[in-house]
């Protein structure tokens, strides 16, 4: 089975990042192929970086070709996930629908970490667009170098998160999180050796729905929401 | 007071018509720009438009010079409408955003019309992410012609959407209709005269509420969802 | 264009302050004229308040005579609203209405401050009614002086109100805040000069949303809600 | 114990009418005192009378002397209820609250059958105000004839009523049906022996609830919603 | 009149208390039969322990010979109360229900304490289940001593939960207590002492709430939810 | 890997084609293990049979030894479910949980078909308690024959689901169905040739979701709703 890791921003070091993570995730006979979105943000920080990254991701994913059997989109985000459901033939699942999902029959209520304040916003509107609200108990942020300094998260931002973490268990009784961007997949590890709350790292989970939807024979339902755009692709430009 | 009215989509026809209907609602003294997003899609009928529609439309409003005194978006869904919030430093507001602000003093439940089956979810999804799922009775669809043919709704599609809404009176007591697509605005006036519900065009909201805005001093709140990005503006792409 | 700004409590004190507000918000051309609900009680202050300013402000509204080109209701609360809609035939909003109404577009979620503990239940419902619970982070209260020593709010409540956002920002990330009270609108000049989170004022934003309403041809929908009621008016009591 | 039963509008034949099924529904040594809101509305019909009927009805229940042992709210609406927990000291309890709360235990989701369709908003507005929404299935209306004529509903609308119940169980499999207006409950008999539906009569469920409140010593809690308001009574109008 | 008051665990202690608070509680001609479930749990604390009285409960419950006039299900949970409700003919309510119902028109938000951190998600679950949701504003808990130690709470449990009281109504502005767990009941009297906020004993409720439903004639819908199971008895096991 | 797929039912003729299919979905090196709840009822077709099925569940699958690598619980229900995740150390997951987690990346609201009317609250139930309430566009039923006839659903149950299917797209607009009992699960492959509507059949998602948690080292939180019971397991009774 070959699956498409594609990160939604242009910066290659989290791209090599997580394919590291869906290698060590997948099973036996799976091929991870990391693609990065070249032309999009170096970091999808705010809504506009995510307008950004849509366009040249539906652009990028749907030239692929071969095509692959599956689409892993690696960013917490939206950055235009139904519309490569749309354009593909093949599941496409993004890392944060895959956490979520894993999260709901193994707790009660979940929380999310994300890489900043202003995220916070983004990550429950993504959550609410899901229908997770019932489930999520909180996000909160921690707050990451910037992106040229350090691309990806270590053992003092695990430290951090798991203070964190106790303070969510204390404040709102939330018993699992997820790692609520992929610069902080890195240090999941690390994390998991500094809490007993159960951590759940996206890349990993994304993998995993993938090759069970691509076991199942399962794709996005074409007869609604995803079917195929009436128009031509030249019509929605370059 | 200047105002930019944006259609998200590459149809200048469709521009043009905004502008018309813009012109009419503005109040004395309100100049309407009509901007069209060339490099964006031939219409927004899709997630992959929508996804089509956001990077340009981001760039090209926050290269404004001089910026507006505000935003209008003149398309019914969300195609980086936050991502335009946090770029600029004036009222911005879509006109799904505008229409359904407007309608929740005037009734008890809004009813939206939009132009084809496969946008009910997506118009689904922007009734929910703005929070007015409660008060929002149904979407429901008629069917346009080809783009080509006709850019615009008329008297044949007037016809069709008071038929509907008598159904939706019937079957979900939905006692306001919001029309749903930019393609339906220009038939507003002949369905008003075939129907005793209340029909509210967005564009023509749209003006009101940033004309509202901007005589109120209000622009989106720059400490928490819409603050300026981190990076600098090339660090998101061209 | 004649909107007619009704207190639905007795103070003429209050009336006053809020007519300078309305002025100061309103488009050229508009005459603002000031209304009492003279029979109605002192201040809104609890349920039986707002049970005691409905009739008389029924009464009084439906008598005007000309009728106005809108009527706003004056006060952050409930009190017969419904009811003045069904019996006027102009554009008839409230200021808790119009006030969360231009909030959407503009946050994330905003908060309220109110004027006593005890209104905050009365607040909550108030939210629920209009539909705008998932867009409300928070309802709290500040502490008045007596109505008789300070019918309307200054300096102090100003500070006061600026330290309860700056807990409202740390404890919900609400980003915009709306005087939930009459007596504050007062010292919404004095808050803003205190915090950068943005203060909608409702007295301006009801005027707003009027001028908007009477500009686009627009009244309470008279198909559902807020149909004329069945009974010759005398069969309501005098 | 001595139970008043407050019917908010004008029309004493509906007093009578509730208070018979009042003491047909009371424990032995329950005293039931009719009481009839002789300055209210003739009928609660609309939002205009529901805001004629509270005012009247907050004073004259507050006066009332000696004070009973408990208050039952005849009309299955609002109009004052809140304030009337405020200004008493004992017990109060509406008769729409009394059988939503009866019928959670017995049901699925139940179904409101009110008196006219423009009730229909009205009376949704009352099940979500109560955080009912969830169990609530549908409101649907059957038309009486007009007050003079027939105060009250017998034979003919308790076939109507059954045959929207047959309806409803198809459409919404609502398993259990309220009768939303004390102009209906007088049918309440005719109508159990023409459907398997459980009919909950609200005056019953009322009286019923009520008793139980002042068999435990319970009433509305006067640390938060329903505290007594802080003003003199006089400053609140006659 | 005669009510089985159940109790889901095997302890018979337990029973004994509830009957007292029940017997308390109940009108006169009211006879309260206790009843414990010799082949459940020691106690509910936790799923596994729901899940293990819920079978020899509705056994014991339906094999009841001559049936009671109503079943009062005395434990703050879930155990088959659904499977009870579809096997006998007559009212069925649980504590937890019952408490609830009664809360809803006595206060703006209710608070239930339970027994310990473990029964807050049971107890939220619950609380979701039954439609409560919008009126519950928090479920906290206190720690009870070893069962065997103390089956039932006393002086010291009442001053715990007096403090927590405290905390909720400043955190929460919740107005009303549900004491959530039988082994708390005991202590209402003492707790009601320390605190002004209304203190609920679900048990006294349980018995008021059967009580109205056997008077006015009413047991769990027929035809829904909770008509007889389809098979004869013994294919659902001994 | 070694999963066990236990039925909550007694009839064998179940687990068995729940087997087959469950090893169809398996990836290679995964065994799949029937087990049947013996003492169980012959069918989980009501809340009766579910408080009947849960107890001798929790005891038989917390007794297998050695410990599979992960449980599936076979039945489209709840049953005990969240006692086994307290009681067992590994994976443990419902068909129901599961094909509701991966519908949601693959649709914009699926529908389940169960297996009699009777059925639909039950299901409603479920889906409520797992929080997906608001990707649910509807619960609806076919009727099967009865157990002894025929335990399993064939080609004309599969023709009466196609229509039904048909029914929901154009009432509800549901765009994926999901197999509400394990007597349907054998008629998803005849049924998808009759329907363009992806169809999940449970039994399969639930082995996926089983594999995938077990290849990421996922097991349901133990520091919160599914810790281990607090009490020696007698005394929970046998």
């Amino acid at each position: 089975m070959r699956l498409v890791l594609a990160n939604p921003n242009a910066t290659a070091a989290i791209t090599d990042a997580c394919a590291i993570l869906a290698r060590a995730a997948a099973a036996p006979g799976t091929d991870i192929v990391g693609w990065t979105n070249r032309d999009g943000p170096a970091v999808v920080d705010s809504f506009y970086a995510d307008a950004s990254a849509a366009r040249p991701l539906t652009r990028g994913l749907r030239g692929l070709a071969p095509p692959p059997d599956a689409v892993v989109l690696a960013g917490f985000g939206s950055y235009g996930t139904a519309g490569v459901k749309e354009a593909l033939e093949v599941p496409v699942v993004s890392i944060a629908e895959a956490a979520m999902v894993l999260a709901v029959p193994l707790c009660h209520r979940f929380a999310i970490v994300t890489t900043a304040p202003r995220m916070i916003p983004y990550t429950e509107d993504l959550v609410d667009a899901l229908g997770f609200g019932r489930r999520c108990a909180a996000v909160r942020a921690v707050t990451l170098p910037p992106l040229e300094a350090a691309p990806l998260a270590g053992a003092s931002e695990a430290r951090e998160i798991a203070r964190e973490i106790e303070r969510l268990r204390a404040e709102t009784r939330a018993d699992l999180v997820i790692l609520g961007g992929t610069r902080l997949s890195t240090c999941a590890a690390a994390l998991r050796a500094l809490t007993a709350v159960p951590v759940l790292e996206p890349v990993a989970c994304g993998v995993a729905v993938a090759e069970a939807m691509v076991r199942l024979g399962l794709r996005p339902s074409a007869v609604g929401k995803f079917a195929r755009p009436p128009l031509p692709w030249e019509a929605y430009g370059q």
